[in-house]
C-alpha cells in the first residue's frame, strides 16, 4: 500500500526536492523523471523508480496504477501525496501528477558496446541541459546507440535534460569521458570520428560515412576546439546560406545525424 | 555624447527593464536584444535601436563604439550604465555590456514577399520561446526567408527567443496570422504547404518539393490538428528509428528545411 504523506517537512519529500540539485543528485546516486509519458517511457524499457510520488488525480491512470504497483512490488516506496508537495518537487506551478526517483545508471564509457549502434553521438562541453535532453530525443528518433559527453558538460540527469529528452534518457546509453579517456577508448576499435566544422571541404550530404559512426558535436559557444577537430578521420561541413555562421547545437547535430542515416540508406 | 545613468529609478532604466514583459513590449512597440554579436548583426542588416545601453567597458570594443556613435548619429539614445543596472535589465547575473531597445516590426502577412526566397517556415501555436529563437536561427542558415508563426503562440520579440535566434530575428521575416487568414493568403499566390506528420505516406527524402515551399511545423505537445494536416498539399514522414514518436519542433523544422533545400541542388 502506498504511503500517504502530506507534510513538507517529510523526509521522502526533502529528498525529492533535492534532486533538482547537481550536488544531491550525485551524492544520492538518483535523478528525477516527471509525467505519465517519460515514466511509461521508463517502463517500457524496463525501469522502475526506486520512489514513485503521485496525487491521488495521479494514480487514476491505469497505466499509472501498473507503474505505482509495480514499483510496489519490486520493493520501492510509492508515496501518496499533495498537488501542492508534487509542486514543490518538480519545482514547477503546474506540476505532473506522478513522478518517479530512479538511480543513475553508470556512465563510464566501458559500459559502451559500440556494435550495438551504428551511430553514436559526442557532444563535448554542453553548458544547455535542455540541449543535452534534445539531442538524447534525437538519438532515438534517428537510431544512435546513445550519447557520449566530452569534458565538462550540463548534467544529463538534470530535471531540464531528462524533461527535454522526453524518456530518451532512458532509451540512449549515457557516458561521460574527458578527451584523452575517450580518444583512447574510441582508437581501441572500430569507429570513424565525424566533426563538423565550417573549415572543412566535405560537404556534410557528399561524404562517406562508416559505421560505427562518432558524431562530434561542438559546445553551444565556441564550437569544436581546434585540436579536437585534428583528431577527426572525416571533417563535414553545413553549408550556411544566410549571415549566421553556426547552428544550435542540438540543431547541428540533429541534422548531420539524420544526414549519416540517409546516406546509409 | 552619451548620457550617463547610475540611477535605478531613471524612466530609461525602467523602460528598458519592463522589455522583458511582453505587455511592455506590446505597448512600447519595443523589444530587447543582447551582445555585441547580435547587436553587430543587426547593425550589418541595416537595424539600429533606438536606444543603446552600455558599460564603460562595453563601449571600449571598437564595434560596440561604432554602433553607439551609429546609433546616436541617427537620433537614438545612448546610455552609459553599470553592470549592475545592464544585469537588471537583462535579468541575467552575467549581462551582456551592450544592449539595445529596437523597434518591433510589423508582422502582419501582407508584408512577405513569397518570391523573396523558396522556403519559409510556418509554425503552430509554438510555446515555447526558445524554440522560436532557435527556428529564426536555423532559417538564415538554410535560407529561409523567414517565419509565419500560426494562432496563440509564445513571443518572437521576447528576450528568450531574441537570445536563442543569435541574430537572425534582424535578417530573418516574422509574421503572425491565424489559421484562416494564414490559408487566404497561401492560397492567393504560388506556394506548396508542407506538413510533417506520422501519418504521411512519402518519405520526406524522397518527396519533390516545389517552391515556394512552406513547410507547417506543429506545437510542442501535440503536433499539427488533423484539420491542418489536411489543408496541406503534400505530407512527409520522418522516419523514426527509436521508441519516441516525435521529435522537438524546432529539431523537426531542421531536419525537413535542410532536407528540403537538399532536395533541390
Amino acid at each position: 500500500m502506498p504511503r500517504q504523506i502530506t507534510a513538507f517537512s517529510n523526509s521522502t519529500v526533502k529528498l525529492l526536492r533535492s534532486l533538482r540539485d547537481k550536488k544531491a543528485r550525485r551524492s544520492e546516486g538518483l535523478f528525477l523523471a516527471e509525467g505519465l509519458r517519460i515514466l511509461t517511457e521508463a517502463r517500457d524499457s524496463g525501469r522502475l523508480p526506486e520512489i514513485v510520488a503521485f496525487s491521488p488525480e495521479g494514480a487514476k491512470h491505469p497505466l499509472a496504477a501498473e507503474i505505482i504497483a509495480a514499483t510496489e512490488a519490486a520493493g520501492g516506496d510509492a508515496v501518496e501525496t499533495t498537488p501542492d508537495i508534487l509542486s514543490k518537487m518538480s519545482g514547477k506551478d503546474n506540476p505532473q501528477m506522478l513522478l518517479g526517483a530512479y538511480r543513475q545508471p553508470d556512465t563510464s564509457l566501458e559500459r559502451i558496446d559500440r556494435s550495438a549502434a551504428p551511430l553514436w553521438i559526442v557532444a563535448q562541453a554542453l553548458r544547455d541541459p535542455g540541449n543535452i535532453g534534445t539531442i538524447l530525443r534525437t538519438g532515438d528518433a534517428v537510431g544512435a546507440g546513445g550519447l557520449i559527453l566530452i569534458d565538462d558538460s550540463a548534467d544529463p540527469f538534470s530535471v531540464e535534460a531528462v524533461r527535454a529528452s522526453m524518456g530518451a534518457i532512458f532509451t540512449q546509453e549515457v557516458a561521460a569521458a574527458r578527451w584523452p579517456d575517450f580518444l583512447a577508448w574510441l582508437r581501441s576499435g572500430e569507429g570513424e570520428l565525424v566533426g563538423t566544422s565550417l573549415k572543412a571541404t566535405h560537404d556534410y550530404l557528399e561524404a562517406e560515412y562508416r559505421r560505427p559512426c562518432f558524431l562530434l558535436i561542438g559546445n553551444e559557444q565556441q564550437g569544436l576546439p581546434p585540436e579536437y577537430e585534428a583528431e577527426c578521420d572525416l571533417l563535414v561541413k553545413i553549408p550556411m546560406a544566410g549571415r549566421a555562421d553556426s547552428l544550435n547545437a542540438a540543431i547541428a547535430a540533429a541534422v548531420t545525424a539524420f544526414a549519416v542515416k540517409a546516406s546509409w540508406r
